[in-house]
């Protein structure tokens, strides 16, 4: 082989063996995660043992919204399918309340969200707590095979998710891609900002302007409070309320936001459940006249789910 | 269907769903206990999964001995096929010395058990990994093959191994039988020994005799200590030490038992590794004239690691 080739053939090698790491990284924190949880634990790595196709992406514990002021958390969410499972343990059917209360939230995020949810019932033996498992990979292997016909099919591959060249490729991002960036750096990339610009002496700046735009701001809150700042996320991940522990800081910055045509590129800074931090594309959000208050602080709500990187219409 | 035979089908159905449920208690316990070890956690739990056959036992940490003073923990021990299993992190590698090292151990283990020890190196990305898994996964599944076919497979019965009517049958007990009990009275169930002998007062004695012998004694000593009395078993469960907190009754008991033709068939209380309590048969063990001291307490030491339970020659 040429030597150019050789060099090409390792570096490919090189970055599919990263592709596999992250994975492993992943799959195994994943199962660690939810040990505590005995059963669910195991029918979680019965499930992906069974599947044995690493193409497949398993996230535990999605956040569904059921109505106005109640959510859910699934156990188990194969986003590929539209799929969430619960694991039930014997518990959920001590009473009929217990299993009308979960028949009625089954049908709730079945019909919020357009999702599927099945149910693992756990009272059985071993063989028959194995059927039902098995029979939910069946499925998934029939929507597998009727994807990769459609050309629908698209397989889980953490480190394209993570890449900031593949999105600049693809010209537009959306928080269903479940995108996140390892750094700042990343995020840079991604819109061709300057990196040093994101530098403050020996500090670093909360965010900083699109290069095409005086509206747009790159914005990379964190869940942890930064030198009095404090920014949270509510839970159905469509409001982040911006604050400071200090109240003369927090009315200064109310006021100086108030009602700001700001459109915020909102990449959230954060541990997720398995004990990776990253920084996760959540949408575009807006300053929000109706919740803001010098007491409550500054509130962004989503305005959009997805966004032209270049910021073209 | 007759009464007589719906009754005998249920209670037929009842037991054979209890020892399925032993075995999900026992297994989803084993996939938790190994949870702090991410990816030995991973191919246990693949390993498990792909076998997929609940007639196969596995154990964690298995004893093995090494040479006089050293002693060995595998990861991974499947007993019907005399076969360990060590999942080797990439820490493993960082050196030719631990490299060398793990070498020399894994020679040493087979060489003083006959048993095989099979390494998982997980260096490489998640196909390579479980490819090394899939490959145990087919050699075990060969010799379950090739021992059915001699008639020598022995299925994985939780209840069986705690069954004492069933080692009555036997009439036999060994310590590779891995049998344990729940409770004092099925100790008792097994020699036909009077269950109301173990009792004094509101407590309970620390063993009695064998109903045909006044020499022989069902001993059940525990881990924990008890009204002061201590007894610790060797990591290679040839000899327990028994001993006392109070000087005096220490005393008192190496000088009664100094010399004891007393052979105790030891049936261990302890909490395994997977946190169930039971009493587990070590074996019969006498007297250690050699070790006792009234400095140390009384050792007795493993004489037998069978017994015809009925004390026939």
């Amino acid at each position: 082989m040429h030597i150019a080739a050789v060099i090409g053939h390792l570096k490919k090698r090189k970055a599919q063996k990263k592709i596999m790491d992250n994975k492993v990284e992943y799959i195994t924190r994943l199962f660690q995660r939810t040990s505590s949880k005995a059963i669910e634990n195991y029918c979680l790595t019965r499930l992906w043992h069974k599947l044995d196709n690493d193409e497949i992406k398993i996230i535990p514990q999605q956040y569904v919204g059921r109505h106005t002021d109640k959510y859910a958390l699934t156990d188990i969410y194969l986003p590929q399918f539209k799929l969430h499972i619960e694991v039930n343990e014997p518990a959920h059917y001590v009473s009929n309340d217990r299993i009308l209360a979960d028949e009625m939230r089954k049908k709730e995020i079945e019909k919020n969200t357009g999702h599927k949810l099945l149910v693992i019932d756990c009272r059985p033996d071993l063989k028959e707590i194995h059927k039902q498992i098995d029979d939910i990979v069946t499925e998934i292997n029939n929507q597998v095979t009727i994807q990769k016909k459609n050309g629908t099919f698209k397989p889980w591959q953490p480190d394209i998710e993570s890449n900031p060249n593949h999105w600049k490729n693809i010209g537009t991002i959306k928080t269903s891609d479940e995108i996140w960036f390892r750094n700042i750096e990343d995020i840079c990339k991604l819109f061709d900002a300057d990196f040093n610009k994101t530098k403050r002496g020996f500090q670093r700046r909360g965010g900083i302007f699109h290069p095409n735009s005086n509206t747009h701001l790159l914005w990379w809150p964190s869940e942890k409070t930064r030198s009095g700042w404090l920014n949270t996320l509510s839970q159905d991940e469509r409001e982040i309320i911006e604050t400071h522990s200090d109240s003369n800081t927090k009315a200064t910055h109310y006021n100086n936001h108030l009602n700001s045509p700001q459109k915020r590129i909102v990449f959230f800074h954060h541990k997720d459940l398995l004990g990776l931090t990253s920084y996760k594309f959540k949408g575009v959000f807006a300053y929000d006249s109706s919740k803001s208050s010098p007491s409550i602080g500054t509130v962004w709500k989503m305005v959009e789910n997805e966004l032209k990187i270049n910021l073209d219409e």
